[in-house]
């Protein structure tokens, strides 16, 4: 079981290891539309829990809304239908009856959730409200499919607030910001957080602050967006409260979208030629253990190491014991490797004489010996360093994907050649950014949200006044 | 705020209550496709945490198949297309273009997960091989929809297992029904466990075995099923393992789903003419607690809430603190009422000044008096209390539900008034089954699983030789 070459065929290795590895099946007959197999579901599940428990903190509430969408409910807010409408599927049938009017599977939730909210909502003292939801998301996208990467069908959590101010919005994006931050910390990713240009706004949004994360081609991949979405769609769908004045105003908004997505960042970030590194904090199993043994030391090797899983168990780590008859030892390592548990732990009948465990880093391969009476701690201690070195090692990928081009020639040989994210001062014209699309199929992905940057030149692509530093890069 | 009589006109003050208490919106655009809200959504979270508990204890893993089955998976299995083609939704747009070919909504997934199973079992040593899915699922009823009892779409887990003997997989159906149970005892179910008479198997299985509640308006509703497939798919799918002997086999196949309609059951079972009763162990809050206080008092009175508020959190009870202001404490006492939580806490300044608290017991109405510091364990004991009285309450409707007719006119005197089960023998024959649906609107649901039991007479409707014993009556 061979995998490609990472660096050098970047989507070749992620398209064979999400199947090696069992994270997904593309052999489902519809196209895009893959199955998530049990471990690549398990990783989304932690996801899931770590997503679910800080939006609850923060006075999120979960619900659920129709998957099925009028088709004048998408239309309601203008630029919102101009944006969905090319990939919606739309169900025109029951049974061997045709529908009245057809009817839209969600491709994102605003029109359906907001029609309630104006039902909901009366009195400043409902606001904040802020709901969740966890969900399936239909986008019939007619450019090439990837599985996790660009889905027709994909899973995902989607949240909506509404507020009595245009400040409380506001914070309200810095809040849904540090809850995804949360998540990406326990993934290892590392990501330019940046605010897109108005072109690439979310269709009906104020702004838009999206996370892109570099991948190791160079291309960058969105693994999380957040939208002030201002009154916008309150005034469309008259989302409206009694204000402590005794005045009716309409509510401002923001929604934020994380999806099934993120697994492939960090198949992606962290992976390497042997397959998966899933972070430790994240892994749905942490320690896999191995016992090797024969024919005459099987049951007494198989015993101790139940109860080496039952120690690790119960100082609260995720482990299995890989007991399977008919599989080498050796065949068990790749297998494991492959699915990117951070330890393996080998146990033989050398290591129950010597009172010790075996446990082999993932990410870096090194060997421990450790005395049984120690497992726990240790492993403690070094799926945390593993943690840390993922992170490291993310961090750099992303500091060494940032490209300073002094000229727009050295921009377009950037981005056709090592890609990555090229920092520039721009205009603002989107002249320029369709030159530049043209010229590389890079595009401008806007400009830092953590920091303040102030163009130091003019336009690298007109040579005109210099509004803003934004990045570009080519996006998954 | 009233509410119609529960006993008296049972289906409007169903229809009323899920609103009232916000289970559900019904007034969502699309019909039978309803926003559960997130009062309703977090009963339903209860249920999924037991749910896939129970599941992952048992070596269910969780996994995520395509909503879209293409019209010919659904075809493979011929009486399994006869069952579900009629409620089927179909899309056949992506954006403004036609589809290829027309792609079903699942209404249940088994045929796409079984072209999966084929592709992934391979040998003995994959077996038993269990999987669990939460998702949505379509099924564009004709007949009359009615929240959370018959929806358009609907939320369940659904789990498919193979196993390499007839025997294996007829445990499984048992270990399913454990399962399920232990979920319907959280939820102070009672039901008649019984397998269903041929004409009304599951489309494609050998056997289904169903739970039947009654419901206080004689009424009874299928809250969940676990079917034994036999061979029957993976013939149609060609689902084989090589087995010891070095043969290739076909599986044997068992399937079970409980869904969102198990809200419906509580909110049905457990309600009264007050409103909801959630049993203690599946209520989301366990104890609201109602502070009570003037414009003077209200720092102190608010100050102790929040105390008790922790220690009752702290002791490991959902409890929350309605602070709201702008509402009497008689308001917030009817909402939460309505709204079916197990213990209302009350404190006022004298309840401060004694060192007391109230508690009020749902169910009951009973008032108790309680030392602050006695006031966690004494919760503890009474939602138990709670528990039982509520478990005992619903045994007591089931027992009353089952009649004994003597004759066939007596049967159909008892399903055109007070309904429930009528018990009676049965010949086989589908024409008298035909006879009764004609003549009271009831169905034969099946024999008793449970226990078993001989006929002692002949059949009720024919007076042919009796069969069985079955049990009749008219379902949601």
């Amino acid at each position: 079981m061979k995998l490609p070459d990472k660096e050098k065929e970047f989507l070749q290795w992620y398209t064979t290891v999400v199947e090696y590895a069992e994270i997904v099946d593309k052999r489902s007959p519809v196209k895009g539309a893959n199955v998530i197999m049990p471990y690549g579901y398990s990783i989304w599940e932690s996801i899931v829990a770590k997503l679910d428990s800080e939006l609850k903190i923060t006075g999120h509430k979960n619900a659920y809304f129709p998957l099925f969408i009028p088709e004048d409910y998408l239309q309601r807010e203008a630029e919102h239908f101009e944006g969905f409408i090319p990939e919606v599927a739309w169900v025109t049938h029951a049974g061997d009856k045709p529908l009245e009017r057809r009817l839209a599977l969600r491709p994102t939730s605003e029109t359906i959730m907001y029609d309630m909210f104006h039902l909901w909502i009366r009195s400043h003292s409902d606001l904040p409200f802020k709901i969740n939801q966890f969900c399936n998301i239909i986008r019939f996208d007619t450019k090439d499919t990837k599985p996790l990467l660009r889905d027709r069908e994909f899973l995902w959590s989607e949240g909506h607030t509404c507020h009595a101010t245009a400040e409380e919005a506001e914070e309200q994006v810095r809040e849904s910001m540090k809850i995804y931050e949360a998540v990406y910390k326990l993934s290892c990713m590392s990501f330019l957080i940046l605010r897109r240009p108005k072109h690439d706004t979310f269709a009906g949004a104020v702004y838009s602050i999206a996370y892109d994360s570099p991948l190791p081609d160079g291309r960058t991949l969105q693994i999380g967006t957040t939208h002030n979405l201002g009154q916008g769609f309150s005034k469309a769908f008259d989302i409206t409260f009694q204000d402590k004045d005794k005045t009716n105003k309409h509510v401002y908004q923001t929604c934020y979208g994380l999806s099934t997505r993120l697994i492939a960042a960090i198949v992606g970030l962290h992976g390497d030629n042997q397959g998966l590194i899933i972070p430790p904090f994240i892994a749905p199993i942490q320690i896999i253990i191995i016992p090797i043994y024969k024919k005459e030391n099987a049951e007494h090797v198989l015993g101790e190491s139940e109860k080496i899983l039952k120690i690790l168990t119960k100082a609260g780590l995720k482990v299995e014991l890989d007991k399977r008859e008919g599989y080498t030892p050796g065949w068990k390592f790749n297998e494991w490797e492959v699915r990117g548990v951070p330890i393996r732990l080998e146990l033989g009948p050398r290591d129950i004489e010597n009172d010790q465990v075996v446990m082999v880093r993932r990410d870096t391969g090194e060997k421990i010996i450790i005395p049984i009476k120690d497992a726990a701690s240790k492993a403690k201690k070094i799926l945390k360093e593993i943690q840390i070195f993922l992170q490291k090692k993310a961090d750099n990928l992303l500091a060494n994907s940032i490209s300073y081009p002094k000229t727009y020639q050295e921009l377009i040989e950037i981005q056709s050649t090592k890609r990555g994210f090229s920092r520039a001062n721009w205009c603002g014209d989107i002249a320029c950014a369709d030159k530049v699309k043209n010229d590389t199929g890079a595009d401008i992905r806007g400009t830092r949200e953590d920091i303040k940057e102030k163009p130091d030149g003019k336009c690298l692509i007109c040579g005109t006044e210099a509004k803003s530093v934004v990045y570009i890069s080519s996006a998954y």
